[in-house]
């Protein structure tokens, strides 16, 4: 394996408790195999390229011989932070159904309204989460256990964390909440406690690093992709109509992108990735009004962490996740065409629509379902070994363990040399560069 | 009879060539039967309930056995005017179909962006309409000619409908466009020009008179029902989170009251015809606190028409359609709420979702293909007998003809004392007035 | 009203209690209104025509001012029946809902699988209704009472109401269901019990009289709808393709024949109500086979009860609710065809398709669910004021009460000579008679 | 890169002619690579779990820089062949765009039904394939060109590529397909052609080597899970109600097992690659005894291809496509469930369905879509750099090059080892043998 890298995990200590799964560890069998320590995935895939990836080997995930904690004195929480996603109650109830029939842990917490209910002072008592409880819920958007954006203080969470005898804890969300669970970890170290952290990626943007794909995003393509016909049509109903949409994606235009390609009724999208200009002879404000005179209507979409660096600025604002805050850049851009072509004397008629919401609340299709269903069997797996500070990743079709660190690292970004930005500037015929 | 009162249509002539439908007058051979003249709809189905409906008797739509116009050599024309709805394409291709294979009708027009085709000086000249163009449109949602808001002059459009030797009308709209096609019949009549005016009925509030149900509406409520499913997960995935959802609706509530019923998640609809109260004991922000005190979360759905004497007076306001311009309500009630719940020191998380572009333009669904399929060929059917100035009404399940003045005379409501708002009470729990 | 026949229900006494429902008996004062007695329906709406309907007064539906039953010492029960249809869920939780909030009805029995559960023989107990339970049953399609078909002993029935001291008893269900509603009240009757029983019909076919729509019909239609698309893609997707599609309908063809028109994919369309022949010249197989070597490809539509005179005679059979067993027309026309085009040395590619059960298990859409809380509602509404052997009837936009026995005299049926079927022969193209 | 083993594509001769696409060779100039002929993708991505992939190196699949056909004087053509698959529209599409727009190859001929179209005694004579003609083809499920089962002459077809002078030949098909494709690219290279032949995978079993997904299969657990749902539905509608439902998979059961986790509502799932025991203790009609005892209801999923050594043997029968015929296990299934429980005396309804037709019939969705995109893109990049006898694999996430006779060496299994066979164990809860 040459000068590849092995990515170590932290681990609460030996494992020794034998498996209750009904696996085996011979391969040919006939039966589902417990996954050795030792295997790993490799993350370099492709060679030869110029900007091949680095090459690293992650462990894999899975269900292991041994662990750590005993399940029947086990107590486990599971808990969903920042924005919703598609697929949240899909991940709560796969977990609990492991953690419950594979595993018969005894008692598993569902902490409300993310990290809010971890700490004491937010008041939001846990429910109990049995598979009664969880057996329909993959079926409803939305989190049953609710969330929240934005930290609690780490000493009053794992206080609470030892005080209620939790030893797995499930931390669902995106890099803000991971870098959260980074920390809940360290204190428990610091602590000496046995109390296990692993995270589950969530971002519907689908920019965390090591995860190929975070379960919920196909699910909003396709509703993204819905909305892009929708303005196509409005485009197409009025005289010079425009169609302006703008889509989820503050550092990262993956949604935007993808959609893009899978609508085929877009004419321009913007990403934060690629730098946007709207003045100027080839400035975009430009090529659309020749677009207007000869086709008569566009289609716009527009991540909403694009064109920061357009508009006047403002006093840095974060939101409670973290997040830094941006300025409408759909509203922006609407203002600034309806007055360029109200100064061009072309009677522009843009519909904008803001689809946020009903994109990311909808329940996840069934390519989300069994991601989710990989997800968090994957993360109970981790936990009962007595793996800690791990996210799980997916990548090369494989889940594995990822440290939270090293996972937040950075984050994942459109390439505009990517086979993906060549499908956008396929299906939109817009030009490389603006101005 | 007694004293039911017929409702006479206006017509161009004696219509004296014979169809060339294979109907039959006889009833009970099997074969589909040409509407007699003297076939009417009465209107009055209810009676002794205190709000009986007059008792009228409009003339029963269908294909009459003899023509006004002969139909080798006619020339006929189609427009949809006003907003976007789904079903547009499919009245249009009905249309054609109809006049095209049954009638036998040689060339069919499509007149661009609603009148502004109609007037030379907007120069959007017409398409050919024919069946192969025609043959997929359905399955998508706005309309292939495209659409525009507003009047043109009379005098300019009927010129043209003359020079361009059009006989046949067909205008597909709402009350703004009724109200012009009166005035081109009324022109036309003047001129003594044989062309027939007949309106199709568009309204995605479905609220013009004589109407049960206009096209496009109830594909509208299904995709309200799905936003307002995507705000009760938005309100119950954050603490003390409210989804508020502003929906069509200008003078008639019916969007916002049958999706409610449909959706069963929405706590709070307010709709035009109902007075609004925000404050004092027992207003809507007082309720709101009590609900969310016990709940913790609330969807709240607002048709746009709603409320308006709450708001700042402006200065009075038309769209192009001469529709009285309103203050958007939503943005102001998300407003309110947000700074009565800082006065109270509740931290409530208000998700504002305005879904209307998206509602408008998705494409019929299986139900209301069927009824443009009916509206289109009903319309093909009275201007060939030549009857003109007439809307196509549907009520009893019976299509029927409607002089356009007395369509346009007032709106549907919905009472407050009707079944529909009774459902609305039931769904949601609130209280029938407020304050 | 002249000559217009009241029509007469039958109830168990005096209503003598007053309702608590927060409605007025005044019009105009914003409140919604108690529905008098006095009320009636007029069913006839078309006059002229030559086949006017009979000049009927219902009764209409809705609540009364005076009760018959005390809420408070009422207990209720409800079985669903026949086969399964969309919208049975929405149906009971509506009707729960009703009986629960705004009667006070203290216990709702679920009687499980139909009449089974009414006879103590068949041992399944009811389960206990209450808003909990109800909360999202509406989602789902099915019934979460479960369904039986086919009769129970009478007098075990009304033992087992007047032992389990239920007064008031829903029954949804199809015109077999019914026959047994009505025999139900006659025994109840008989034993002068105090006990109401009220019909909710229940048909994916539509075919019960006096209803113009029953629940679960429009969602059939788009499920259909999306099979006949695919038949359609199947049948261009091989030389010489074939699509043929076996849908509900055993004695009237409403799902084939609104399908099709909602489809406009749809080449052919049989319906019991339209006699079928295959052979010689303008034979079906005759016209087929032109349009084969024409277009290459053709989509077929098939009622199950259309058909059944070409079929090699079998024992009359029929199922356990009575229905006459039919031998299945779309396996015969399958082998009928293949064996014609093997003659012909056409090599034809016939793709059957079979999608019943897909079609009406799934959940009620927007407007179905709409049409099932008005059922249920009203059904409650009857029943409270002590009517009783009536049927929820629906017709010109109102709901309102037929007698059972009135109700299952015959059946609605497609008359070839209506604007359904005409849509139907404009759509497909197809001859209006064979052979 | 060790020991790991280089993949060669077979090529025409060496490429010299400029690529047209405005690509770069430089990373991190911001423009899309043309990607270098050294470029390869790993194959094996797991390590040290026993069952590791070998260790294979395949060339990456993407634009060259430069090509071997000057694209003014090229002429391309494209095929879809064997059974319908969500988003072969889509693959045409994009083929053609790629052609015609960036390429500016002139002329592209959609060839009819498959393989019969390249044998003019099929008579099928090709269409002009156009951005204009392909502009909404997506929408649609099916195939714009059809498709037929089955070989033709290679000599027929391989005089006929020469004859209408086609360089670049895509071929859509699963693996009796691209075996076809193979004869076809050893016929073009004994007679030193220079064609081109390109295979793009298409299997809704998505059971082809080295294709991690093949298009169409999501789509197609979306529908299959649907079903399912219904299937629920009904098992629960009936007193001993059993759903059962057959899925294709003929040899390879992903989609029954995929399905199946998506789905959650599954008891029992059977695939070809486990074998099913029905009798006897722990056979499955006694486990199934047991559940419908316990729970009175079941949900059955069966691969086509499963159970096969159940039933009585039957002449060996192949389809057109060479595919081995399977005597039909659903109706084995329901016949030995009915019979046997009949002799049990517990009275069981088992509703059948079948819906493979409406599966495989559908539009894309939208990731599928993007999947269509890239395969679509990749071939036509392969085939104008003068690579032959080539298949698009995806593995990895990337697109790869892999010589048609590897891939159809074997088939992609349901390994009941694999995570995802665990993860049907886990949602149905059945045991892992049978008998």
């Amino acid at each position: 394996m040459g000068t590849a890298r092995p990515i170590e995990i932290a681990r609460l200590g030996e494992p020794r408790i034998a498996s209750p799964l009904t696996l085996s560890t011979a391969i040919g069998d006939g039966i589902g195999n417990f996954v050795p320590d030792r295997a790993r995935v490799r993350f370099q895939a492709e060679i030869g390229t110029g900007i091949d990836d680095p090459d690293l080997l992650f462990e894999k995930a899975g269900p292991r011989e041994r662990l750590f904690f005993e399940p029947a004195k086990t107590r486990a929480a599971i808990a969903t932070c920042g924005g919703l996603c598609p697929g949240l109650n899909n991940v709560i109830r796969s977990a609990v159904l492991e953690l419950h029939h594979n595993y018969g842990v005894p008692e598993i917490l569902g902490i409300r309204y993310g990290y809010q209910g971890l700490n004491p002072a937010a008041a939001h008592p846990p429910v109990a989460l049995t598979p009664d409880f969880v057996e329909d819920i993959h079926k409803d958007g939305g989190s049953v256990l609710g969330s929240s954006r934005g930290p609690q203080p780490v000493q009053a969470m794992v206080d609470y964390l030892a005080a209620a005898n939790i030893q797995v804890l499930l931390l669902v969300g995106g890099d803000g909440t991971q870098r959260g669970a980074h920390e809940i970890a360290a204190e428990i170290r610091k602590r000496k406690l046995a109390i296990s952290v692993i995270g589950i990626p969530k971002t519907i943007d689908n920019d965390i690093m090591y995860v190929r794909r975070s379960f919920g995003f196909v699910t909003a393509i396709e509703e993204a992709k819905k909305v892009f016909d929708c303005a196509h049509n409005e485009s197409k109903g009025v005289p010079y109509g425009i169609g302006l949409v703008k889509v989820m994606g503050r550092e990262s235009g993956f949604i935007a992108a993808v959609a893009t390609i899978a609508s085929q009724e877009v004419n321009f999208c913007f990403v934060p990735e690629v730098t946007m200009r709207l003045d100027g002879a080839k400035g975009f404000l430009d090529v659309l009004k020749n677009r207007m005179l000869a086709r008569n209507h566009a289609v716009i979409v527009v991540a909403e962490g694009a064109g920061q660096e357009l508009m006047p600025s403002a006093p840095a604002e974060t939101d409670a996740s973290g997040n830094r805050k941006h300025q409408d850049i759909g509203v922006f851009l609407k203002q600034r065409i309806e007055s360029y072509f109200e100064a061009e004397r072309i009677p522009v008629s843009v519909k904008y629509i803001d689809p946020s919401y009903t994109i990311r609340s909808v329940a996840a299709n069934s390519d989300d379902s069994l991601l989710c269903d990989s997800y968090a069997r994957n993360a109970v797996h981790a936990a009962m070994a007595g793996k800690t500070d791990a996210l799980i990743g997916f990548w090369n079709a494989c889940f594995m363990h990822v440290p939270i660190a090293m996972a937040v690292e950075s984050k994942s970004r459109v390439s505009p040399e990517s086979d993906l930005w060549n499908g956008v500037i396929a299906a939109t015929g817009q030009p490389r560069t603006w101005g």
